[in-house]
């Protein structure tokens, strides 16, 4: 909403501006969209890809309805360590379960998730995560389901930052994002997250809307309440598994267009990054590499940088993005400021 | 697209006409943004709801971005009989489908399809439409298939009429999209037919953009060609099945928001309009009754037309649609037009 209300003056004043100082390097300067991006090569290729789709006449020129731009979400456009904040609400959601089903106290992994043992959790396979997701986010009602998100949302704190999940957005991509819109492109959230998830806060903590998010989905089952009036019951099949090749077959299943640019940062964003960077014109495939240990975290093999169970960035999805010709942000020389709270 | 080139002006002369007869009758009929209907209960349902939704401060009031409007296609927007356009085209492809794999030719339904009988073409079960739908809708990339359809459209005529399909698309409905989105409705295709199919021509046909079209999907998948270059082969998985309760189904999965308007005129719409009438606010459900068979055709056993395998009107829907309060629209009563063309 906010590039709405905010673009029309930056860009009237761009022109007047312009008008005045017809030869002056300082035209753009004083309207940079990205303030919070360092001067450099990834920073260029944004603004050359922007004006080279969006003026007339260019060769690479892109009508406005064809504008899309796809973008991964954890540790894309918010802080993914050190677990996704959709798994901290899955487990938080495990009490209540075993409450509701006191058969499930005595049965893994929702054992090893009561007994409060932070290391014991922290070791759960992904098959038993799956396990606690299919439990928790399935049974209740679309309606009911985005109602304990809100409230979850409202109280839950990062364990670092001790901030709600929706301020560890970062700057720069909270400016990316404006910068598009309000250059005609249409912004989506690409993510192997849930997709009822991320809907309930993609509005107000990015500016996009519930429909513009494709995120691994599940099932629904139309039915009734006891009032007679319509439900939609989430059901634990899965429909789409939003991560890899499931990011360019979810693109096409909820878009049916190709993206334009897409932003990723990790091997789940290999598939959308070619499948972006595929076709004529301009393309811009775009990779965030986490090495701000200080102002965030630090990891990605194929930097040298420590390997994690959340978000690689590996040595084979390096040698692709050199192949392809993909852009590598580095959030310590890129980002010029990394939270809108610092 | 026709919709945003002339909502401007239309809105400015409202406006200015608005100010010179600021007490006149006449400011509204001058503007009339659905000349094409007649005056009526049906036309007053539509003008009554955009009004109480779009005007600030009305207890009905819906902010823009809840503007969602959802229509099915086949016998909504456009014609569907003696059948929809999509089958047409199916059974067109299947000699090329038989020349690619030979043995097709002795197997049914395949081998009733090439007789060229028409009567016994006619008589195919829907099990067997099915076989054949399934057959030509899957096996070569999305490109590829969007391609074909885009050729078959630009050459295919209805038998009727001997005019394109997409010329046979209903002016009321044409003119009630571009009134919605004029007063900040998000239109919408919610269609049983194919997703992929609908959206080669929605753009152009109905001013509604591929990634506001939710209908029957299968699967597809990610792969590379010879080249390396990424592919979207189509499966014949069933993903979305966008009849009945698939349309609030498919609504949740692709939208993420309830629709506050839907437009249908078939058992296969009850539930989307049931969803579609639930909860707070202005709701506006309606049902299309095929009853003019010289305009146009007429069917549907509620009103004591002939039943049909396409479309049907049931008793059963009628019954609901009184006890909901939806509004039905006689095609024969409350359009002045029925085609552009006329």
């Amino acid at each position: 909403m906010k590039a709405r209300l905010t673009s029309p003056p930056a860009f009237l004043r761009s022109l007047v501006v312009g008008a005045l100082f017809a030869s002056s390097g300082q035209a753009h300067a004083q309207s940079d969209p990205l303030p919070s991006w360092n001067g450099g090569g990834a920073k260029q290729a944004i603004v050359g890809f922007v004006r080279a789709t969006t003026t007339a006449g260019s060769p690479r020129f892109v009508p406005p309805p064809e504008r899309i731009a796809t973008f991964d979400q954890d540790g894309t456009l918010w802080v993914e360590h050190p677990m996704y904040a959709q798994v901290m609400y899955c487990l938080d959601k495990v009490p209540a379960l075993v409450r509701a089903k006191p058969e499930l106290a005595d049965v893994e992994p929702f054992k090893t998730v009561m007994s409060g043992d932070r290391a014991a959790i922290a070791k759960l396979s992904t098959e038993d995560l799956y396990k606690i997701l299919g439990a928790t986010l399935s049974g209740m009602t679309t309606d009911q389901f985005a109602a304990e998100v809100r409230r979850w949302m409202a109280t839950a704190r990062d364990p670092r930052w001790k901030r709600p999940y929706t301020e560890l957005t970062y700057l720069p991509m909270q400016e990316l994002l404006r910068y598009l819109r309000a250059n005609g492109y249409k912004t989506y959230i690409v993510t192997g997250g849930g997709q009822d998830f991320v809907r309930t806060y993609s509005e107000a903590t990015y500016g996009i809307p519930p429909e513009q998010v494709v995120g691994t989905a599940g099932g629904t089952t139309y039915g009734y309440d006891a009032s007679g009036t319509p439900i939609l019951t989430k059901e634990p099949k899965l429909l789409l598994n939003d991560n890899n090749a499931g990011k360019p077959e979810g693109i096409h299943l909820m878009i049916g267009r190709r993206p334009q640019l897409a932003f990723g940062n990790s091997t789940g964003d290999q598939q959308m990054l070619e499948y972006t960077g595929t076709g004529d014109g301009a393309r811009l495939s775009m990779l965030l590499l986490h090495d701000d240990a200080t102002r965030e975290y630090a990891y990605g093999p194929a930097h040298g940088l420590p390997d994690t169970k959340v978000g690689a960035f590996s040595v084979a999805l390096d040698s692709i993005a050199k192949a392809r010709g993909w852009t590598v942000v580095s959030m310590k020389k890129d980002w010029k400021r990394v939270f809108a709270f610092e």
